[in-house]
């Protein structure tokens, strides 16, 4: 017979009298109560196994971790918390699981250690959750833009130019490198690699989804991007995706009414759509908050947090606003900063921005118009700015506990001012020709902001270390699985 | 004023007072006539300028290439070939064309000669056309899972296993190639290297999905995968999309249900929302066909094809009964087939298949129990095989123009049986500790497959060439943009 889904059997409406589940067993209680789990769900579907009437070496291998299929009748659960349990007329195990050796056994694991078994961890009730909880959200980001008319471009992943400047990147090759062909001037010979030059993984689809923007109208991309920093923190990773969406047309005002509202829609897709999941996890994030001292925990749950994004406004705040405020804070005169804020012109350290969305505005901000040059090279230049204090129309979205969740611009439309900039910059404009000619013919106006998914993840489930949030983390030393 | 879409203009129920449309010339003639196209839509929309009273200067800068945008009066179209029409009331230049310079002048231009200039082939009608059917088939890849409750999982890309076997691999290191360290050996020292290892691009999330199956119940992945092979075809790519879902609880029979299944739901969801692409590309082919001698161009025209693969359940056979048909067919006898096929053990090739599917079957063929030593190792063994002919329940699918376009099987769930393998073809245990853990606690039968996604868009647009079908084709010697 066909086996059903446990969620589906819990959101049954009636009682049935034949049904069949199969999935892990979580736990075994007293030789009669397993709690069964498909990964469907977050919820388990308790199964009442006839202990008189089943073998004593089958009940003994119903461990933590067996894969099993149970056949029997749905009925309403004299239990709490669960409206319908399974009482068991066969029971068969598919797969054991060792007791002694299982490493996701029922008790508290250790992120850490979770995290050196990931291929196990989803196994557990909090990965099971941030798995669901990242696809619904990955789900969501196609939906808002599909509805609205984007075309999902895929960027590519090796990339021949190096000049986009916007981090260290990895080299692919597929020369010998025991063996490194060298031509005549004894340098190495990538003219015999595979694309017949030096290649790199991408970091931002950016300047790629700018040449379709300006075909299509309106694009996205969602894909891997890369940065080979050495950065062992808790929000950086080596390889993370990225979501790039690019508008002709649009202005910096519309960029960031797009990521707003974007932002909005995914967050709250996921609350119509994953309430099992985290309402969980904002127990586990609860749970870990205990052991730390008041002052450090979340000031709302996490429920609470996410609703609050969606009810209010992103504050917009100009960089020149956002030194005014940092130069007379409290921190910045008590010289708690770290770097201190004494002039305009200042790059903004991620102390400045946790001040800004956590202490002093209290939600999620957008950060504008900052000075041209700590801002990269395609960026719009203000017009009427000050000389000196030129500025481009960029803009930061800083989040509550992650930080800097977006970064975009409108873009410089104009192709002289965006020569002589990379001519000022050093930027190859050969190796770039191709970027030029979207400015060259029929070039107009247009916005786009780059999103790293894993911080939104991060934020949705309440997590606080990135390497939670996606399968298998790579970062400096590890590239395991 | 708010800019509206061209396919919102078109899509109009009234006519409108004033509205504002945005894009890129495609023609002008007659100084009056503008076909203005903005990316929504493979249709332009014509914009009657008033030359008379339009200074000479701009109406010569109204180029192909150029970006407008036009201000007027949505009207009744007094043309044919469209229901709406504006009659532009003020119109403004946003950037200009050089009509001598702008490379996508409105002529037919070579394939070739488009691939060069893959950053501004979306700007004529096929390339956007063949864009945005891609990106509606992508859309209907995660509609199609995450309707049914398949978790969406982004498999690692840079991976530190390369036991799969699947395909030649890239290298990725972050160690200067000038200047590689060595160890006391005199070998690379790769622990120097990003990730203390030698490290790879995926050539397939098979494995570590695996692992999500097993926890999560369904699960697909959707990403890039690489392969450094040096096949300069028009069938493959070094970087290419793939999806592969992998279920818990599914045997060979549901995986095939599965596949097929899918494929026939994308098909009618880009039917259902590409209806001007498609027809357009559809006349395209025709086009392209007439150039060929009658014998090989297609039975079918393309929306024809479509329907005809929805409406037809895809012909399973097993490699036996293939081989046999094969082995008595006329190609085989008159030895017009480069490879004879004499006895069963043959590996197919493509020249067999495509009889299969287009002489013989005439429609989509899944084939399946293939030997098992021209199979991967992880692929379940039939149970009571003769010795010498042991088959695995391995399936392909083939398509008619395409050849293969999906592949997979059950996975070998014993883990006995699956180190017996492992060990006999030299995989190393160790590397797939991970792996092999699916198989040591709570292991169950399942299965999947892998979708090449540029192959599905391929057999949907009707092109015949992979490079065009993908926004910027990495093959041996090309990594452009």
């Amino acid at each position: 017979m066909k086996h059903t889904k446990v969620r589906d059997l819990l959101n049954s409406t009636t009682t049935l009298q034949e049904v069949n589940a199969k999935g892990w067993v979580r736990t075994f209680r007293n030789n009669q109560f397993i709690a069964l789990n498909d990964g469907s769900t977050i919820n388990n579907i308790q199964c009442v196994v006839d202990f008189e009437n089943t073998p004593e070496e089958t009940l003994k291998r119903i461990t933590t971790g067996a894969a099993v299929s149970v056949i029997g009748t749905l009925v309403e659960s004299k239990g709490a918390g669960q409206k319908y349990e399974i009482q068991v007329n066969k029971l068969e195990i598919l797969g054991d699981s060792d007791a002694e050796k299982f490493p996701m056994q029922p008790k508290k694991h250790s992120l850490e250690f979770l995290r050196e078994n990931a291929h196990l961890r989803v196994r557990t009730n909090a990965f099971g959750a941030i798995m669901r909880v990242r696809s619904v959200l990955s789900y969501a980001v196609h939906s808002y833009f599909q509805q609205k008319g984007f075309v999902y471009v895929n960027t590519p992943i090796i990339t021949g130019a190096d000049a986009e400047g916007a981090g260290e990147m990895f080299q692919v090759t597929s020369l010998p490198l025991d063996n490194l062909p060298k031509n005549e001037e004894g340098n190495i010979d990538f003219k015999k690699d595979f694309f017949g030059k030096h290649t790199n993984l991408t970091v931002s689809g950016q300047l790629e989804g700018e040449t379709f923007a300006m075909a299509l109208g309106q694009i996205y991309t969602f894909g891997p991007t890369f940065r080979a920093e050495n950065s062992n923190t808790s929000r950086h990773l080596a390889e993370f995706w990225m979501i790039e969406p690019e508008v002709a047309f649009n202005d910096l005002d519309d960029n960031m009414d797009l990521a707003e509202d974007f932002i909005q829609y995914v967050i709250k897709y996921a609350l119509d759509n994953c309430k099992d999941d985290l309402k969980f996890l904002e127990g586990r994030l609860l749970e870990e908050e205990k052991s730390k001292p008041q002052a450090e925990r979340s000031e709302m749950a996490l429920l609470e947090k996410l609703n609050f994004v969606l009810e209010n406004n992103f504050k917009r705040v100009s960089y020149t606003e956002a030194i005014d405020i940092l130069r007379d804070s409290t921190p910045n005169k008590k010289k708690k900063f770290q770097y201190l804020i004494n002039e305009w012109g200042a790059d903004l350290q991620s102390e400045h921005e946790r001040f800004l969305v956590e202490k002093h505005f209290k939600c999620p901000v957008i950060l504008y118009d900052y000075p041209a040059n700590i801002k990269a090279f395609y960026m719009r230049l203000n017009d009427n700015t000050e000389p000196g204090r030129e500025t481009v129309r960029a803009m930061d979205i800083l989040f509550p506990g992650i930080g800097e969740i977006v970064g975009g611009s409108e873009r410089e439309e104009r192709y002289d001012v965006l020569v002589e900039k990379m001519e000022k910059l050093g930027i190859d404009k050969e190796e770039l020709y191709w970027y030029l000619d979207t400015r060259r013919f029929g070039s107009a106006t247009h916005a786009g902001f780059g999103l790293g998914f894993e911080r939104l993840v991060l934020f949705v489930t309440g997590m606080t270390n990135i390497r939670d949030v996606i399968p298998f983390p790579r970062t400096p030393g590890s590239a395991e699985f």
